[in-house]
């Protein structure tokens, strides 16, 4: 396009965007949309965006922004069982500042990579608002073989990988206020913040998840909160032991000091780990695949009959109540 | 979910989205993604975003909003030679409000009923900003049969259906100026306001565009923009007549009366109708089809050999000089 005049969207694309679309179904983004090839799976899709001041900061690195819209989506795939095959994007842009945008893309061309997830396509547009990036990705899956938020059964233990409540840690670190206070080593605070900043997606365990668990979603709105929306979906009840859900070193030293409570953990949001339910006779193989895949599960509970919300239950047996479960945007 | 609590995004999933998610892909919206059965077509993807006061005005009816959201992505498809299959959606909104989202999912369900294209999935996030609406929609071809935008050779006829300009128009008589005084009688005024709140995607061309055109796009950035994007895609140039460029009467009005000049409608945006190129020998068949298909198409000009921009030709074959070529965001 030598002599034809460009806009500044499509030059915006050429600079940064097409160096990282290098998969032949993305047409070198000069075309209006993008192809992905039958295979005889089914094509799993999600769609999850991040807006400035609600799922990240203003003065967040770029780097970071973009891995987190990427990653976002892929730990929805994973918690589905689905093997990445590409994703698009839409950015809602204030303007078009090279200091931002050339770090953005790097890093989303990084995870592309590093996941096996190409960009395939996107739109970009202004807006006088807050920054908006919106991701939808695919995946595959055998026929059929999507794992479902349904399918949890009475007597099925409730698993969860890594630890619980980081993010929200993260964030609050980030915030001033007294969990910044009480967290004075920085490699603490860096850890938390990270934990906030760019998620782990357990895309290593998707297969597992696929091959044994009986229900599955990942935890983004807060372990409470979607651990009752599974539930809900499934038409079962959980009793939780509290005591089992997997804590950092920094999480479980701010909560026996008083620093935070236990609800600050489970319903914070932005863990980005599989909230799953598996059978009782196949929980040492999970476990055990799962350790060969990397990746550390812990056993926080059952599902149980009924249709109350899930019980968080203490040392003693007695029910924690919770104020709130989890994060919601209305 | 009777008994767990539900949060407020969930339940304005459930009240409005929910009735209109009737696609078994869609898991009835309480998965954390949707599925797309293999058909061994390729799955073609687009996706376009549209943001208030960028896109749409302020206080356009939501119902129109709906529409246009997915109808832009729709028009995307139907260019590509594609059949649509079903969008997902992200959903930026300050509030709740039951008065606009009301009327905006019962539009959003209607043109998915009638364009065949079912909702399968979203994510609904708050913003202070401007309300955002990003679609990313499907569509099967016959495995490599995608329309592309550089498939355009010299010596091909350059067509366009409908009429271009009055979506501009539009924006213009809803902006107040010299256009809306110009503009006395109400029901050309609703027609033109109309081009521009709810775009007529030309789905019923598809399969003629699939089957004769050397290469499409749809005309969302202004007809000169446009192609000029085409034919630097295709590594070619192309002489435009001007008077051929299909005109409603309304625009016809406006430009010999002075009001507007030939590049208001040309470089306007927001057209949604279909630009393509069509060998010599293919155009008669082209027209024919899509006239049994009710789709107006006009013969605009012929692809010539070069890299320069497009030349746009008066009555008399000199070239008009346009000031611009497009709506740009950046």
């Amino acid at each position: 396009m030598a002599s034809a005049p460009a806009s500044g969207e499509d030059s915006l694309i050429a600079r940064y965007f097409r160096p990282i679309a290098t998969d032949p179904g993305a047409f070198n983004l000069d075309d209006d949309a993008a192809a992905i090839k039958p295979s005889g799976d089914d094509i799993v899709v999600t769609t999850d965006a991040i807006v400035e001041g609600v799922h990240f900061l203003p003065d967040d690195p770029p780097d970071t922004i973009a891995r987190k819209a990427l990653r976002v989506n892929l730990s929805d795939l994973a918690a589905k069982g689905a093997v990445a095959a590409g994703f698009v994007l839409t950015l809602a842009l204030r303007n078009t500042e090279e200091a931002w945008l050339k770090p953005f893309a790097a890093a989303l061309g990084e995870d592309a990579a590093q996941f096996g997830c190409p960009l395939l396509g996107g739109d970009t547009v202004s807006t006088p608002g807050p920054l908006m990036i919106s991701v939808t990705a695919f995946g595959r899956v055998p026929a059929g073989k999507m794992v479902h938020r349904s399918g949890a059964r009475p007597g099925d233990r409730v698993l969860v990988t890594g630890t619980i409540g980081d993010a929200a840690l993260g964030l609050a670190v980030l915030g001033g206020g007294k969990v910044h206070a009480a967290v004075n080593d920085i490699a603490i605070r860096n850890l938390l913040i990270g934990r906030y900043r760019v998620p782990q997606p357990r895309t290593a365990l998707a297969a597992v998840v696929r091959e044994h668990a009986s229900a599955a979603m990942d935890v983004s709105d807060g372990l409470a909160g979607d651990l009752t929306k599974l539930c809900g979906v499934s038409g079962v009840s959980a009793a939780i032991d509290v005591q089992s859900i997997p804590l950092s070193d920094a999480a479980r030293d701010l909560l026996s000091s008083g620093i935070v409570d236990i609800e600050t953990l489970i319903a914070g949001g932005d863990d980005y780990e599989i909230l799953c339910t598996v059978a009782e006779d196949r929980v040492d193989t999970f476990v055990q695949a799962a350790q060969r895949a990397g990746i550390a599960v812990s056993s926080i509970g059952t599902v149980v009959g009924g249709t109350a919300a899930p019980k968080f239950l203490d040392g003693q047996g007695n029910e924690i109540v919770l104020k709130r479960h989890s994060y919601s945007h209305f």
